[in-house]
């Protein structure tokens, strides 16, 4: 098996690590580290054990690499233009492209953009960052649930689970329309609203007021979920998501963090394409639209 | 016919003012300048023509007031929970108790606190402040319209109004309860919004986003006013609203001013009730449900 990493960083960078680790065969898409890389190798400090992949498999341009059994694609969303041109040299009949992004309609996107291709989604669960070239720092969690989109090979999935698993990565199928909207359950209400009022998790949850509104906008979601291919993700999981945030450590969403540091953020994917593809199915999420229409403003703010 | 002035700010200040210079019986409640007041007199700088009255029945008590026929209240709504002190002294059999305050259920609340007063509604269209003590600046604008809450004397209404008609202010009676959501259109959109983003209206309606957001906020109003007693209030208001917005000058709602100076901003009034009342009639206000929620959140973070 040859596996492909587009967007070695805080996520891709991990996996990709840990497979390599493991001994699998992985190409790694590097951009700004690629010198670093290339001279000392790729660093993971892991809360699972520190390792160091000395000899890296990198490269600055998908043109150099080879045809992939597995490309995993844990590029920012706000990049899915580039994947016409990125993903075609390391794409051969039967591969798998896994979308290890934020949010809703990623799959369906890509799909057009280049028919045919065989598409899964890869929703990971991790505390993970990229803080200094070629250093992924993991701090916790780092299971992935997988998501079958468009994949008919189930040999190939079935093989990726286990080659993760050999590489110590907790790795399970689960039903994709389900196992999207139940991350957009959590994602949607706390990405948004701890940048639209400047705060935190924690304190969006200790305001009594907030606090009935990320519920409330949770129910949204999952009404949505139910019109939209999931209709068995039950209400009392927006209390098991409350419930779990409040026993958090007080906690920066990825929206949050891209905010503060003037980085693009991915309200495309987070809430554009969800409140679409509930529209078209006839479910509003009405208090999530509104939160879309402020990260629009206060995006078009600070660019 | 005897006048009371409970809250001479920028609009209290401004009716009572031009009533009495037209020589009615105006008595003044003041706080913070009935010294200044009781030495220098009350001035009114006004785009009609500036004047003084030099001699005010001025108090900073409404014990030592006397009896009068109409009491017009211009306190801020967040200090209502004082009227049923304030108001007791000023009242006598037939009292008409005109509410010059923002939001909805103003009057069902004071009717609660005072049973069977006689109630009405002011809505004023005036560009006014208070920007030194015992000085009202009226900008532009100035007109009052009035809405029968209560009132059964219809002699006393009119003698109001040809009262304010000879004091030169354009004064009128209207439909209570369409006169209400009416106001409630522009102010529930624009108020919150511009302290939920920190921003001016003109910059709301350039953006597409929030310009839709608004729009559709107006449209919950509408709604709601539809299943509130003004089930004749056309959805073509709103369009009429915004266009309006357009071509005034950049402009900061009371609420935004409130919350830059750090006073209590009226939320009670301005969403919270009026929220409640549509739900009991059966129609929702989503957007504005979440608008309060971010503002109770701000509130609570400024205090």
């Amino acid at each position: 098996m040859t596996y492909g990493i587009i967007g070695t960083g805080a996520i891709g960078g991990y996996y990709g690590a840990k497979l390599a680790h493991a001994g699998k065969d992985v190409h790694f898409l590097l951009h700004r580290d690629y010198d670093f890389v290339m001279n000392n190798g790729l660093q993971v400090n892991s809360c699972d054990g520190d390792f160091i992949l000395e000899k890296v498999n990198a490269y600055n341009s998908t043109a150099n690499m080879p045809k992939c059994d597995v490309v995993m694609v844990s590029l920012k969303s706000v990049n899915n233009h580039l994947l016409p041109t990125l993903l075609p040299p390391l794409l051969k009949t039967g591969t798998l492209v896994l979308l290890i992004q934020n949010g809703i309609g990623v799959e369906q996107d890509v799909e057009k953009m280049l028919p045919g291709i065989q598409l899964a989604a890869g929703l990971a669960f991790i505390c993970s960052a990229k803080t200094d070239p070629g250093v992924v720092n993991h701090q916790c969690y780092g299971s992935i649930n997988i998501g079958n989109y468009s994949c008919t090979d189930k040999e190939l999935l079935a093989t990726l689970l286990s080659d993760l698993a050999e590489a110590g990565v907790t790795a399970a199928e689960v039903e994709y329309y389900e196992a999207r909207w139940r991350k957009a359950v959590w994602n949607m209400p706390f990405n948004g609203m701890t940048v639209a009022l400047n705060t935190r998790t924690d304190l969006l949850l200790q305001n009594p007021s907030t606090r009935q509104l990320i519920y409330d906008q949770m129910h949204e979601v999952i009404t949505a979920a139910h019109a939209c291919g999931a209709p068995n993700l039950d209400y009392s999981f927006a209390d098991k998501m409350i419930q779990m945030t409040d026993e958090m450590t007080p906690y920066s969403p990825s929206m949050k963090l891209d905010y503060d540091f003037h980085r693009p953020m991915e309200i495309h994917y987070l809430y554009t394409r969800p409140l679409e593809i509930a529209r078209e199915n006839g479910a509003r999420m009405h208090k999530l639209e509104m939160l879309e229409a402020e990260l629009r403003f206060l995006e078009a703010s600070i660019f």
